[in-house]
């Protein structure tokens, strides 16, 4: 596995434990042994591990909190730090966030979250590739 | 001058290039040797330095552009690379902004910058210290 892919799959795993209101799972995505921050939509700087887990808690613990998918995420590599910009969908609409990387042993963890809003959308998902056929 | 203080220099010459609508000087606060990307508020993703320079020369040469300037910075730096999250304070109502540097040689260069929308508002700047006196 690439570090691109393996950073995505972190970047995954963070939207996972998002949708699946999975605190457990938010705990491990976020670096242990760096400083962490985040700014949620419409929201001030958080900093420090325990005010983004404090908020985690909230946000996953709200049953009405919305239900969100990642789209289009692309990855930028440099050295132990990385970083993917992806769109988010939220009830049909979209948001655009940047998520931020560190190498901790053999994992990727998040190190910093920034979402907002955009009048932009994902392009449409890629066709798959067109069979061969004889004729 | 420590690392905090590089980078916060650095991100101190990308606003004041936005300042002064100076595309020459945003030119060299990007990185020139690594990938580059920059999400403006409301806008979907730039990819790669093309892109993004094109969009400082539009938004620099707009006589109408709002004047930004930044308060309440605060840097994260890990290794070689390093975040800066702020506050963006135009015509009285503020964004927030993640910002992403690379060290290239001895130089500290944006790769990226993303800013949005916040309802919260940078604290107000620290009084000067009381001056000690003899009563």
């Amino acid at each position: 596995m690439s570090d691109d892919e393996k950073v995505l799959a972190a970047n995954a795993a963070f939207y996972d434990a998002f949708a699946r209101r999975d605190v457990a799972a938010m705990e491990r995505v976020w670096a242990a042994t760096h400083a962490v921050a985040c700014i949620h939509p419409g929201w001030g700087p958080l900093h420090g591990r325990e005010a983004v887990m404090e908020s985690w808690r909230r946000i996953l613990g709200n049953a009405n909190a919305p239900r969100i998918a990642c789209a289009a995420p692309r990855a930028y590599v440099m050295g132990t730090l990385a970083f993917v910009l992806c769109f988010e969908t939220v009830s049909g609409s979209h948001l655009i966030a940047t998520n931020i990387f560190v190498r901790e042993g053999e994992a990727w963890r998040m190190v910093h979250h920034q979402a907002g809003p955009t009048a932009d959308a994902p392009p449409p998902p890629e066709p798959p590739e067109p069979k061969t056929t004889l004729h």
